[in-house]
This record gives structure tokens, C-alpha cells and sequence, in this order.
């Protein structure tokens, strides 16, 4: 039998692309790296598994190390592999990614990262490695799944305008939705409840609150009903 | 800076979950490994990648060199990377996955594999590694799938019955469907061709022949259609 020592040598890392949604913009959050190779550019906050450690666990550690983010739920997407992708050798890396709430969660860098921030998706610059294409991919796959499932619950606050809604839809897709269709859409789907509340301290007309209905969110996803919008 | 060198230790492969349909049943094509680990056992038909090679055409490679097939179209599903899931040491391992119809293809085993088979999914005994874990996985999105889009391009053969394709929705879902309704829904999605001919050599009754509308089929898919059984 041949030795297989040769192909043990490359390194596996984990990297989580976490995307939020803040003043009408779709954000993803990213370090600044502090360690060769691409210090001090931008990059999705992802590092190194350890010998004895499983993907997942990795992707939480490395999440929780860079960025303080604890208790994300990560679904893996990916694994990018491409022969030249790391300047140190041969490098796999396994993207995750998440939904989260900006303003529900509390960042600080620490470890390789300098600084970690939200960006806006719309106006990235080039980040380190393959980390533009692995960003991408991620955001091929929420597209993919708003159509699937309503997303809003992740990303948007507990109470939320409907225009809050149509705009968070929007930056997904990438493109401007008819306002009328889209309500008289999602009212149809009855997901939403009426907090009869409006919002408050805003300097336009204040707009009626709404909640998803946790309950029929729920049926909606594991019937595997499609969200056309 | 630390030295990086302690995380180039693990190694990467690639496992193929290719699966078929043939006489009603739902089929995964696995080799009889003839190297240590796990000599002598059922696999998902794998190995190693090489250090100068990307993963997609790594699958390729192997595939071709362990069953002889070309020319199938592979997906990456997902990366596998348990800690202890190889005696060796760490090795991680990626899925992809086809569907090709059983018939169009010959398979032959050559390198590790000392044979090369189809195997009824409902009938499969323990395989090496974590192959049933990532079976499984590979299955559910084939399942996830076809509620997405019609499958039965890529796996039945160019012509075939109702029955046919209800047979195979069966076997994916692992339930039993209702004649009548799953008729009335594959007719009213107009995907399917009515080619004004009659079974050949069969024992019982013969049925209408149908071939599936690749326009209409496409159209299907880009749009995101959703396929409910």
C-alpha cells in the first residue's frame, strides 16, 4: 500500500459570513485582519480548526474569538477549496453563514481581528483572499432563500413598518418592488400581526407596527411553502 | 507572529453520492474500497485530493477513476469534517452529488475500487467512514429538491409512463401518493409531452409514453417554481 502522508498537509478553516440589516441596507460584518498574510485589510471574520475540533464547533469558536458573537445560529453553505486560494499552502476554508439582528448583538475584536465592523454590502471594497466570491455565495444563497421563507424575522426588529419590511426585501433582491403588490402579498400570506402601535419619534408620518406571527411562521417553513414576492 | 505550520496537517477528499432509478427503485452507486481503511467494504465512491487540484474537478477526477463515469454533472452538497471521522487522522471530506439515468452510463471499477455497483437505497447495509451519514444528507436535499423543481429529467429515461414518474416521486419521498391527485397535478404543470405511443414488451397493460418539455422545464426552473406533490 502506498504511503498517504503526502496529502496530509493542508489546513481547514472556517469562515462566517454574517449578514444584518440597519437603516434600509443590507450589512455584512467584517475584521480587519491584525496577522500576515492581508493584515490590515478587510475580511470575514474566520480563522484556523483545530486538530481534535468539528466544523461546526470551529465556526462558533472562531465567530465568538474575532467578533464576541455568541449563541448565532451558523448553517454551513460551502466549502471553497480552489488549488491557489491561501499564499501559505494549501488552504480549505467552510463558509458559514447567518441572519442576525445589528442592534440585538453587542461586537468586539479581539485575536487576529483590529477592528470588526458592519459594511454595506452595496459598497465592499476588495477584501482578503477568495473572500469576495465566498461573500457572494452567501448571498446567492439568501436570495435564494427569501424566496423560500420569509427572512424578516431574522434581520428585522421585533416591531417593524411594512416599508421596513419592502426595503429589507428589496436590498436582497436587489432590485425595487411595486409597493402595492408587495403589501397586498404578504397581508395575503397572513403572517403578520397588527400591533395596532405606531411607530414613534420619526420624522416623517408615523407608520403602523407590525410582529411576525411566530406560529404560522413556523407552519409556513415546514410545509416548505414558496414566498414568492 | 506564531508559527502557522501545526494547522497544514489534515488532508482533503472528495465523496460522490451518485444516484439512479431503475425498476422503481431509487439506487446509489458505491465501490468496494480494496485499500485500507475499511478494505473490502461498501462505499461512497472517493479519495484523495491532490495539492495542485480544485475541488470540483477532484470530484471529476475521481469519479472517473474509480467507476469509469464522465460527463456528470456533480454539485457540491456539503463539507464533512468530524473530528474522528477517519482513522488515518483529520481528513475532511466534500459531497457532491449527481442524478444520471442508470441506463446511459457503464460503469467499471478501476484504482482503490474493486467493484462497482448500484445498491437500493432502502437496502443499504453500513458503509465505510461517516458514507451513510453523508448518504443521508445527500438524500434529503434530493428530496428538498424535488419539491423545487421535477427531477425526473435527469433520472428516468427519455421516455416513460405516468406510473413512472410516480414511482419515482415515491421512492424520493419515501411515501405513497394518490394516483388520481398526482396525475391531476404533473398534467396541469404542462412539463410533460404526450408522445401518442404505447409501452412495448411489457406483461401488464401498456401505458402512454411522455417525454418532458426541456423548454417549459427550463423555464420552470429559472423562474423558481415551486413543485408540490
Amino acid at each position: 500500500m502506498p504511503s498517504l502522508d503526502q496529502f496530509f498537509k493542508a489546513a481547514i478553516t472556517v469562515d462566517n459570513v454574517i449578514f444584518g440589516f440597519d437603516d434600509d441596507d443590507l450589512k455584512v460584518l467584517l475584521i480587519q485582519r491584525g496577522e500576515e498574510p492581508y493584515i490590515n485589510k478587510w475580511a470575514l471574520p474566520g480563522y484556523f480548526v483545530t486538530e481534535d475540533e468539528d466544523l461546526d464547533t470551529a465556526a462558533e469558536r472562531v465567530l465568538a474569538e474575532l467578533t464576541g458573537l455568541t449563541n448565532v445560529y451558523l448553517e454551513q453553505v460551502k466549502a471553497f477549496g480552489a488549488a491557489k486560494r491561501h499564499p501559505l499552502g494549501r488552504v480549505i476554508t467552510i463558509a458559514y453563514y447567518s441572519l442576525i439582528k445589528i442592534n440585538a448583538f453587542e461586537v468586539k475584536p479581539a485575536s487576529i481581528a483590529e477592528k470588526v465592523m458592519w459594511h454595506s454590502i452595496s459598497k465592499l471594497d476588495e477584501l482578503a483572499f477568495d473572500h469576495n466570491e465566498i461573500l457572494e455565495a452567501c448571498f446567492a444563497r439568501l436570495k435564494r432563500r427569501v424566496r423560500g421563507r420569509p427572512v424578516g424575522f431574522e434581520l428585522l426588529p421585533r416591531k417593524f413598518t411594512l416599508t421596513q419590511l419592502q426595503h429589507l426585501y428589496e436590498a436582497i433582491l436587489e432590485t425595487e418592488l411595486d409597493k402595492r403588490n408587495f403589501r397586498k402579498k404578504i397581508i395575503s400570506m397572513n403572517l403578520l400581526i397588527d400591533l395596532n402601535e405606531m411607530q414613534e419619534g420619526v420624522a416623517h408620518r408615523p407608520a403602523k407596527l407590525y410582529k411576525f406571527d411566530r406560529e404560522k411562521y413556523e407552519e409556513f417553513v415546514a410545509k416548505g411553502f414558496s414566498f414568492e414576492i
